[in-house]
């Protein structure tokens, strides 16, 4: 039986685009989600809390992570400083986001691609010598919502600059919920033959609903982990029209009916969810959530 | 390149579950729907009035059809009665419907599984006498709203009946919108060698989130045809839970982009959805209806 790792990302990348919520709402949020039996769990994001309030609190919540000894948490970072305040905070591990495509990145961390690729050497450095793992993310890996399609020629560039620099694990990133399984297959072909045993994950917004077939063409194709968010919470503020993470209890329903084997429970992602929901206020596109699971034998 | 047909059902499947709307309205709607270019579109349903409102006017619809001779019509019937007023109607194609569960069979039509399969052979009877092609469809092909899962062995005995009894065309339906990509692809592995060189289309519904992954799966098993609803129109009013079909629009969107031809348009089909949410006058489940067309190259 196959199996995948899932990543919960809802308390980065799900509450990255809603307005602050209270660090003790956090740690609800985190409780319902370690619940579910997830192993790794990106927890929040040292950024500039200017650009990003949200994640403001990054230290504070890495305070709290001891009570979870069985989840590996990480955090994004997008610069070296992001990085010395990852390691200083005590996290064990980080994601370092390169974008694809130089309109995207510009907006983003405020260097082209080019620029945030020079900049992985520096990370990893950082990183590695506080025996902290680096994962290098690649955003907008297929599309830009600036430029459109973005030449996999790019994501094979950073994918090696990665791997040459001794990234520990690589993922390719759908920022903007543009993607579909036959890209999705595609580019994942392309790739592996670059990274060498370097784990590959991936990640997907459902914002035209091809999210949950995208994950499953990458599961197919050779990703061994994916990031979602319960609720499907989630978004990227500088994204234009990006909507939510793919929701982590829509994924654990379509794998594991699928034969596909997941750590993290269905009933309590579900909760996990409604807590989510219950901290933001609004609704969340998660089908599950709505619909609840199927009658089993 | 795979070409893939879609069959528009948002007349049918997508209204039957709202509050019947004016001829007039439906009639709008059949004008943005052709005007995507799909080759087929169940128009409506010739079943009982007091059971499903919404299409007590399937003889004035079928009255109008033909204004679009480029146009394959076809219309569900679940009785040789039904039958019976589709070829009085006009219609060169019907949908016989068999649940491959009792409890949902019951509930749909008012006879068993067993009853509704010894139907098939009247059914084509009456239809071939008439010119008309038959299409048997079997719903809750992989779970029953009420039992649970189908065992895979009710779906092969039906398949093989309406092989046996003539039918031109056969489909399985996800009615309630709970199988997902892998049980997708087992069942269609199953099918396809009963079933000689009859087609064999999928009915998908996006109630669980995996609607369009399974469509995916659907194609890469072997189906060469798919029903799609502009906007996600749909459901069933006998099936608790059971929200929208898969949307057309976020189906060609997937399709085409991952290198599969169709005959609709994606603009058109956006704009047909548009439509929809105007004549029910809610919102619809569709994401390309509320994210738009990622940016070509």
């Amino acid at each position: 039986m196959t199996h995948v790792d899932i990543r919960e990302v809802s308390l980065r990348d799900g509450l990255q685009i809603e307005k602050p919520i209270p660090l003790a709402a956090k740690l609800e949020l985190l409780a319902a989600v370690a619940a579910t039996g997830v192993r790794e769990v990106e927890v929040t994001a040292f950024v500039s809390p200017t650009k990003v309030p949200s994640m403001a609190d990054a230290a504070e919540v890495a305070a709290h992570l001891h009570d979870y000894p069985d989840i590996e948490f990480s955090a994004l970072v997008a610069s070296p400083n992001g990085a010395k305040r990852a390691v200083a905070a005590g996290l064990r591990s980080i994601e370092y986001v390169v974008a694809a495509d130089d309109a995207f990145s510009m907006r983003n961390v405020g260097r082209t691609s080019a620029e945030a690729t020079d900049q992985i050497g520096e990370i990893i450095a950082i990183a590695h010598d506080g025996n902290v793992t680096v994962e290098v993310t690649i955003a907008t890996a297929w599309d830009s919502p600036f430029e459109g399609p973005t030449p996999p020629q790019r994501v094979l560039d950073i994918a090696t600059a990665a791997r040459d620099r001794g990234a520990d694990r690589l993922s390719i990133a759908d920022t903007i919920g543009t993607t579909t399984p036959g890209r999705v297959s595609s580019l994942i072909a392309q790739v592996l033959p670059v990274i060498g045993d370097l784990p590959l994950g991936g990640h997907f917004h459902n914002t035209r609903g091809s999210g949950l077939a995208s994950a499953y063409a990458a599961v197919n194709a050779g990703v061994t982990r994916l990031d979602a968010s319960v609720g499907g919470l989630g978004g990227c503020p500088f994204a234009p029209g990006a909507t939510g993470n793919i929701a982590t209890e829509d994924l654990v329903y379509l794998l594991t009916d699928s034969g596909i084997d997941v750590d993290v429970d269905l009933k309590a992602a579900i909760a996990a969810a409604d807590v989510a929901k219950s901290l933001v206020g609004h609704d969340l596109p998660s089908a599950l959530l709505r619909a609840g699971d199927r009658i089993r034998a």
